[in-house]
């Protein structure tokens, strides 16, 4: 287990969930998949997020995730898990296994499938922050559960101590900025944009770190976009990000045969299993698998990209 | 065990779950719920749907639901059972524990959390028809899971037998009448609205029959809503539902402190426990608990239903 | 000019506005349709709505399609004109023009392009009320101005005078029917229904009479429709509603080639031709145009409906 | 007349349009207004934008606008001018309009309140191309016309010589730099964001500019902001920003009494009323006016800004 430190930030990629043939956790892939992101220096992982397909895996397999994780790592960077699920008592539940399986910080978005209001929300991170003594991460992701978590919502848990940290994927990067400006100054409190295009930006603005869904395929892409803005040396990092935000156009490859999700995730593990990382590049059900020529247009961006 | 008869059809409200002041399922109240429901003459419950507070129950506390209406129903009519999840490997597993349980008929919607296409939706059917030998009804209800079930979707499904019916909450009476004209005449097939302000025009139209969450409280003015309709008395059946209609501000009556979730769930509990049938009416977290003003106004609409 | 009957209802068409080639009002087509609506016996005709493509004519061709129309009718049935615009100062204009012309009443929706809030959309009417001496009808259209006309600002501009009816095409059923709850008593105040597909529902709840864009081609229909509904024979009411509800496939006929707008325009246009009511099946630019094929489809489902 | 230079970039606000308390154009002010724009430096200006309220003037007051504009800017810098409109028929008279009166360029939207598909989007901007010889910029604002312009649309409208330039006020920065990755290196093509709290940001992408609502106000700022990047000073566009960022608070000076848009438009007439550049602070009919508290609020945010 390694405590946050207090001035978290920097890459921590939400890690992509490899899949066997039969739907089943590809344990030595994620293992892989780990190895390959601490070996490029990441300064965290998440695992069980959007992009680690939480929401296509039952419990048993979170946790299978979540132990294969703290092993791999070691306590060499903290472990976020995600702990995404409709209500409050659901969410707890995740939260204690999670807990107990050693992650190091969790991270939860505003209920979902029920229709919520503000102080409900509130509600719920503090009944979570009740039961369970992990640093909370609020995930900002309408997209995903309709509803957005307010700019004063968000400021009120932060000021209270309920959360301890935001990553922020509501593609409203003015609000962003508007609680990078409230919230930035704070040495303990960490703030990461999921908006991976953007990053370069984001830094400029004062953001802690990033959390690239792309990162899964290329970490040291990211690590040298993330140094070089610490370095103040913009174009650099404007160049890296460009050169990275080319590569993102594998997220669409399977459009419009497939959702967004799983165009996306089909993306990203096909390129992780061309790269050598994984063994599959399957994704969770009821998702349609990518065919060969989509793959193949993934390998062709890869080469582009000088990632293969 | 009930079989669904083939013509299933009529009033199947939604029950509540009761809570205890612990936020556990109140299982004399649930008994006492479902005998009330019985003594109306409904044709059927359903239990674990969205006025269920499926989305606030864990899966311990699914399973207790299930089990007590199982065993209270007695066979007297078919139990549906909500297996509402994300995707498919957890609805799966929601779905076997249902079945071993001894529910009738399977209620489940569009994956969420994740966007997908209309063929994803429709794999996601097909995975679960072929997982778990029981009767699916297709419950479409975008306000809760963003996407809609989109009407060739549907008729496929319900072509290649993949679903025995459709629960819809859609709000788009001309979308269900679409799917009413060219499914309404299968003997077998049952089409329910889950819009409980319309039963009226729903059963005109030729509706199999509806699944008002506003039954918990009313289950005998839905009943008689239901045989004006079959006697061909719309003045009558628009009369009742006018009634019903009037009733149903309950729902609002939290509003704008909460959300229209906990304001509607808080509304149906307080009015089931006013009327003696259960002991609470807690709704669950994070939702906020509806005050003695808002329970007076609830009394007072109950009273004037004359249903005090 | 004919002053609205108090108990002003019954079957209202929104006219399509016929074009010559070079995209001009068609006089002579316009003036066939006036006369075959009121061969019909239809209860009033409703210019320069979405059907009539007000969104397409310069102010001079609103103009001419309102003497038009004025003329024609010869004060047979009110005419209503629709004065759509942006903002308060446009609209005014066009009612003005609309009154000087000689329509007999106005309709109009909420602003739109500007985010506006139901204080503002109620000042809003209140504005045009005061300037024009007209019997005003509020038109909700969410799905063209984005924005919702709420049931208290409704309510409270009918109790004020400022409106004198509603057409509601929000197809939010459930709304319209609180509003007929609340309204549907006074007999100075016309609630109409703009949902052409459930028009029977309608007329059982209360409804004062539809705008069927669908009118346009078969009003005898409609006709029939209502006369049913006056006479409580619902099933014959409802057997006719569904013969329309059938022909009314023919909306999507140019999709997804176009926008649902200029494929419902060109539909409805495409089968005024082929009934020989108007001369071209011209929309307004920018709508793309139906080919030869999509024609086809709409002259096969004429003849299903017995129109051709 | 000023022919817009081939690299045209820069800082060009879109001018508020100042009222008399008759709600006509005042037409000192707005020269005032203009005089001080051009006082700062600015690259041009846009009139008839959101933020002049073009929504809210007549036809007659919009030409009062260009002719003020053009008369006052006397060819200094070039003078862009909204056309918004429904529809095709109606953009090409207002742009006629404005070429007549002397406008260096057109700002046009996608169509509005009717339902439209991205292809005749593309049709749209053809024919007013060939209807008016002027160059046209691409307006996307898909909060006001419910439509966004996709990405392919854009990029075939500038590959086909359509459009000259793109403001983007979409809100969708991730889109925005493919823009910008596609169009960016083209010496004749014209990027601005309309994104005014992240300016620092799009000029680090590559953006040739900013037309911003706040730069009504303090059109110095940005022009400090606009040197500063151009400069490649990171650290000073960022500081620079981040006051104009606070300052940004007043648009919702108004909220919730009023909707958004006259919040806005209330705060910026204000600002500039309170430093002396416009006689009123009055925002167009049916908008609710700032009272005096929040007048107040608007005169602190000032002075905190340095501006009073």
């Amino acid at each position: 287990m390694a405590h946050l430190p207090e001035d978290f930030g920097g890459i921590v990629p939400p890690l992509s969930t490899p899949f066997t043939p039969s739907f089943e956790v590809d344990v030595a892939s994620l293992e892989r998949l780990i190895e390959f992101q601490l070996a490029a220096g990441v300064h965290g992982i998440f695992v069980l997020g959007s992009t680690g397909e939480a929401a296509f895996l039952t419990d048993q397999q979170r946790a299978t995730v979540i132990e294969v994780a703290v092993r791999t790592v070691g306590g060499q960077v903290p472990v976020l898990a995600g702990i995404f699920d409709m209500t409050t008592a659901r969410v707890v539940e995740h939260a204690q296994t999670a807990r107990r399986l050693g992650a190091d910080a969790l991270v939860l978005t505003a209920p979902f499938y029920t229709r919520i209001s503000q102080s409900e929300i509130s509600e719920h991170f503090w009944l979570v922050h009740v039961a369970v003594d992990l640093p909370l991460f609020a995930y900002d992701i309408p997209s995903a559960v309709s509803t957005k978590i307010a700019r004063e919502t968000m400021l009120r848990l932060a000021e209270d101590g309920v959360i301890r940290g935001i990553k922020d994927s509501s593609g409203d990067e003015a609000n962003f900025r508007a609680l990078l400006l409230a919230l930035g100054g704070r040495a303990d409190f960490s703030l990461f944009t999921g908006s991976e295009l953007l990053v370069d930006a984001a830094l400029l603005f004062g953001a802690n770190g990033c959390v690239p869904g792309l990162g899964n395929i290329d970490p040291a892409g990211y690590m040298r976009l993330y140094q070089a803005a610490q370095a103040g040396d913009w174009q650099l990092a404007r160049r890296e990000q460009e050169r990275l935000f080319r590569l993102f156009d594998i997220v669409s490859v399977g459009l419009p045969r497939m959702g967004i999700g799983s165009s996306a995730m089909g993306g990203f593990k096909t390129a992780l299993k061309l790269r050598g990382v994984i063994a599959t590049n399957i994704t969770g059900r009821p998702s349609i698998q990518l065919n060969a020529e989509e793959v193949e247009r993934v390998r062709q961006a890869l080469i582009t990209a000088n990632l293969l």
